[in-house]
């Protein structure tokens, strides 16, 4: 068992209302890869510049992360500068420099083709579908985007999108992408367009699943205060495809349980700035929130 | 057993972004008076004037609504103006003409100073406490408001707030009332505040139940088209109380039930304009949407 892990590792610069960050660990795939090792053996397919600290790259050094696909490739380290807004719903970039993801070419260390799950974090759709194309037998995948992509690649992330078994979006990407602001019909739209499941992330108020077969929707989890929510979305992926990761069937009570262990993991990465959370949570603490998450969510059947 | 519902009954003008009717019956009781009788028999306590159409006092004419503290009590009946925004999730208020209720008192009829629950939708917290005083030994009361007394009357609904079981608010008035971004924060200083329980409407994402015992959280059911949100959490109001009217014991896993049936009728009210899908959904349909909510949000224990 294996999750590949492919994206971005990347410096950020991060404000909120009450705080700010700069020089934080960041990237589409570093919450992924913490997050989906809570679960599974991890390997990171990623490239950093010449100018990633040593004390950064440390962070990822775990017992069941193999950073044989971390690669430095040129000089300089893609860096993000957000700053997000009072109700922490919405943000503003302030900046993206590509740095080294300006032309890097993935390429698989040996036997990682045999990866028994991948995740492919926001990143250009054609790479992502070189990645997933280059797997021999996956059991499941799953694409995440980001607006940028959205607005400047859309057909080559639709083609991408027709090629995972899951797609994750948020909110607004999903009512862009499918062109209706009904997050039911946009679901159902990603689904005829050829994924095989649609998970909507609604930031606070949860996630929604919908495939074929399913519709699922999950709460968020009831914070006293949110310390920056970069990197949720990732620590969720990592949660759900990490899960899957592990179990003997990928059936429709599965994919539900992934949907609430990455809310729980997304939930605790909230907790700090960027993957510092992660950083220090257990498996232990992400089954209680499970259980707690059960407890919000359960009422008796009708009359 | 009875639910009194006391409020608004008015006529209204709405404009959503895809049509817009004009002389609709509104009124933050009418739905409530609607919803709740599907579930128990309602006595509903508001005033109209001498303008209000006969054909629509016609539509509240059922079989378990008590039309006896109707009472036209002026020339003008209220009068209320809206207009939704794309995402259905935000509107803006046109105007309000306060009509009767600018100086109605209510007065209950005789032997309703015996309805088992009650239901006091958005008004004047002065009313509003003035009636749950007037009632003998009430099981479960309820207090709904809306920004207009929020930033016009704080301090008299507070005290109203502290005289009633549930405290009903959407979010954004519950972070404006308790002064905290956090829903989970907002819930426990209301709770402080002397409520038993308070229920955030958290619209097209659910509703949230927070007391002393319990941390609840209710999905929003997912639909292909909002047609008119006018009234859903007045319909959802509805069918929490008269759920609980109906219920021998008044605990934990009632109020959770009484929240998924509330969130059921209240997915029904935004198929329509205004309260015009109550007037035909029936209490199988809304049991059927219960099960619904059952399959939506359930999932297995963790590992």
């Amino acid at each position: 068992m294996s999750l590949l892990v492919a994206g971005w590792v990347a410096m950020d610069e991060i404000e909120t209302p009450f705080a700010k960050v700069t020089e934080s660990l960041g990237g589409s795939a570093t919450c992924a890869a913490l997050a989906g090792s809570l679960f599974t053996d991890v390997r990171l397919l990623a490239a950093v510049g010449e100018d990633f600290p040593a004390g950064e790259r440390a962070k990822l050094v775990r017992p069941n992360i193999d950073l044989a696909g971390l690669v430095t490739s040129g000089p300089k380290t893609s860096r993000w500068g957000g700053r997000y807004h009072y109700d922490m719903n919405t943000r503003d970039t302030l900046y993206t420099e590509l740095g080294v993801n300006l032309d890097w070419t993935p390429a698989l260390p040996d036997g990682w083709e045999h990866s028994t799950t991948a995740f492919l974090a926001a990143g250009d759709p054609l790479l992502q579908r070189a990645i997933i194309r280059s797997l021999a037998a996956p059991r499941a995948t799953m694409v995440d985007t980001i607006k940028f992509f959205i607005d400047g690649a859309l057909d080559d992330l639709k083609e991408t999108m027709r090629h995972a078994d899951f797609v994750a979006l948020n909110e607004s990407e999903a009512r862009e992408v499918a062109r209706t602001p009904s997050i039911a019909r946009a679901g159902r739209e990603l689904i005829n367009g050829g994924a095989r499941g649609v998970l909507i992330k609604l930031g606070e108020y949860g996630a929604a699943l919908i495939s074929d077969e399913d519709y699922f929707v999950a709460p968020g989890y009831p914070l006293d205060e949110v310390i920056d929510p970069t990197g949720a979305g990732d620590a969720f992926a990592g949660g759900f495809m990490g899960h899957l990761d592990t179990v003997p069937v990928i059936n429709a009570a599965e994919v539900r349980r992934g949907v609430v262990y990455g809310s729980a993991v997304a939930s605790f990465c909230v907790e700090g700035f960027g993957p510092n959370r992660l950083l220090t949570l257990t498996r232990d603490e992400v089954d209680a929130r499970y259980r707690e998450f059960r407890r919000l969510t359960y009422f008796e059947a009708a009359d």
